[in-house]
């Protein structure tokens, strides 16, 4: 069994990105910059905006985090976002989901520019993503590209099963892990709530993506020899030992799992370290983008 | 087995198509508008685009064919284009396709404006429809969609397999019957030139969508009892018994086929004609947009 390690891959990505940071600024006037929208006071989405910025910091980005109450109305929101828009200075920006009820969440990313769409949700970014045209990929499907690249897996005519169909996650990378393209060329089957006779289809997989949100939902009795596994769930479960009361655990039993699995990804360290570096490379390529135009 | 019957059902949508534009443009001043582009002789774009305009005749829509050479230039075709988008006499626009080779084919399609983007190709179109958002279902993906609806096709939790991933068939119906609305919710297997074993997963399939472009490539032996099977092959193949000298056949060997089928379209008359008629109904659709929002 070989871990996918995307805590490492994601620290050797940063590197890279940051010399080049470097290269370039050292002759321009500034540096790659991200604006992150926070809205509430979630635990989780403070957590993960406080990572994207301190992963900003680490490779010389500039990061700009604009805290709104849980109360601010639907239009204050997106009057922010459309002078965050024609601000020349910033390069992405991305709004933290979930939003609170109140706040229609299409409405809200359909406003931010598709030019500085970071994150990959807006509808003219996946349609180009249909298309196989350039655009921003969305973070965590990117991560689990740059992954299965690094690690060489072998996915052409594969039989590769995703199970969950979220816009962010299940939805993208099926689209992404059936284009005809180096890495991908798979046989791909999107299975969801609907689904019946979901072993039988764990069992046929090559390659299995859980995207489902359901702790220690895939077991080791659930997939055939050699299978490739990547987690992409994130589920807090209380723990006596941990300092915090509780610890993550992904969608993949993977105590059992590993023994069964060619390659498989931990949870924590594995995808969810390759979704911010995805942020940063995005932001990276707008940033260029705009110095080719000006 | 039954014949899914796309002549007979698109006979009544234009029908009914044919009565609502009565009724709305007896106090109008103007008739829904479908304007195509065709370039260059290809036969089969030919008979397509005189297709389009005799089904706009029949429901009392106007309709425009712009004819250019096989040499104009791109810029000339993206500029008619964009003198199009502004005329507000247009509610639909379609470029014909394939183009001669020196054009971009998704230059040209991505400078129609996604608000007269009929047949459902711009990124933006394609993004919505990811998202599940309000938007111009690809024409014949939409075609499939209201046929299985109309017989009330039992879709939920089912095995469907498509076979062939292009961007205006294959993969978009992929996403559609994957999604969580009614007449969808299926378990969706995309299948395509890299696919290994197609006889296996044609076998597990409880819905088999053909979109390959390949002459009676499924055959009876390779699909189980009960098999709802959409052929959208169109094929032209020698015929000694026909005036032109040749006849249309789908990628279904429908005559062995439709013994095991319970429900299976015919070439022609099954998927072709909803085509047809779901480009009107987006023209339509486009039209009393328009009229909402002056």
């Amino acid at each position: 069994m070989i871990l996918l390690d995307g805590k490492s891959l994601s620290k050797k990505i940063k590197l890279e990105l940051s010399n080049e940071v470097k290269k370039i600024t050292s002759s321009s006037t500034r540096k790659p910059h991200l604006a992150a929208i926070l809205v509430g006071e979630n635990p989780a989405s403070q957590t993960y905006v406080n990572a994207k910025e301190k992963a900003c910091t680490q490779v010389g980005f500039d990061s700009t985090i604009i805290k709104y109450d849980k109360n601010i109305s639907q239009e204050d929101l997106i009057d922010k976002i459309l002078q965050i828009n024609l601000d020349s200075n910033i390069d992405g920006l991305i709004v933290q989901l979930p939003l609170p009820h109140h706040i229609d969440e299409y409405l809200v990313v359909n406003s931010i520019s598709a030019e500085k769409d970071v994150d990959g949700f807006h509808p003219i970014n996946l349609g180009k993503m249909i298309l196989g045209v350039d655009c921003f990929l969305p973070a965590t499907p990117f991560g689990i590209l740059t992954l299965i690249e690094e690690y060489g897996i072998d996915t052409i005519g594969k039989n590769c099963l995703v199970i969950g169909r979220s816009n962010i996650v299940g939805r993208p990378i099926s689209i992404l892990m059936s284009r005809n393209v180096k890495f991908a060329n798979a046989t791909v089957t999107l299975a969801h709530s609907k689904t019946k006779n979901i072993e039988k289809l764990t069992m046929d997989a090559d390659i299995i993506i859980v995207a489902l949100g359901r702790e220690k939902f895939l077991k080791a009795n659930m997939v055939k020899d050699g299978v490739v596994v990547i987690d992409v769930g994130i589920n807090r479960i209380k723990s006596k030992n941990s300092k915090t009361g509780w610890r993550l655990v992904g969608d993949v039993d993977f105590d059992s799992v590993k023994d069964k699995a060619s390659f498989i990804t931990p949870v924590p360290g594995g995808v969810g370290p390759m979704t911010i570096v995805s942020l940063l490379k995005n932001t990276f390529l707008s940033y260029k983008n705009k110095k080719t135009k000006t």
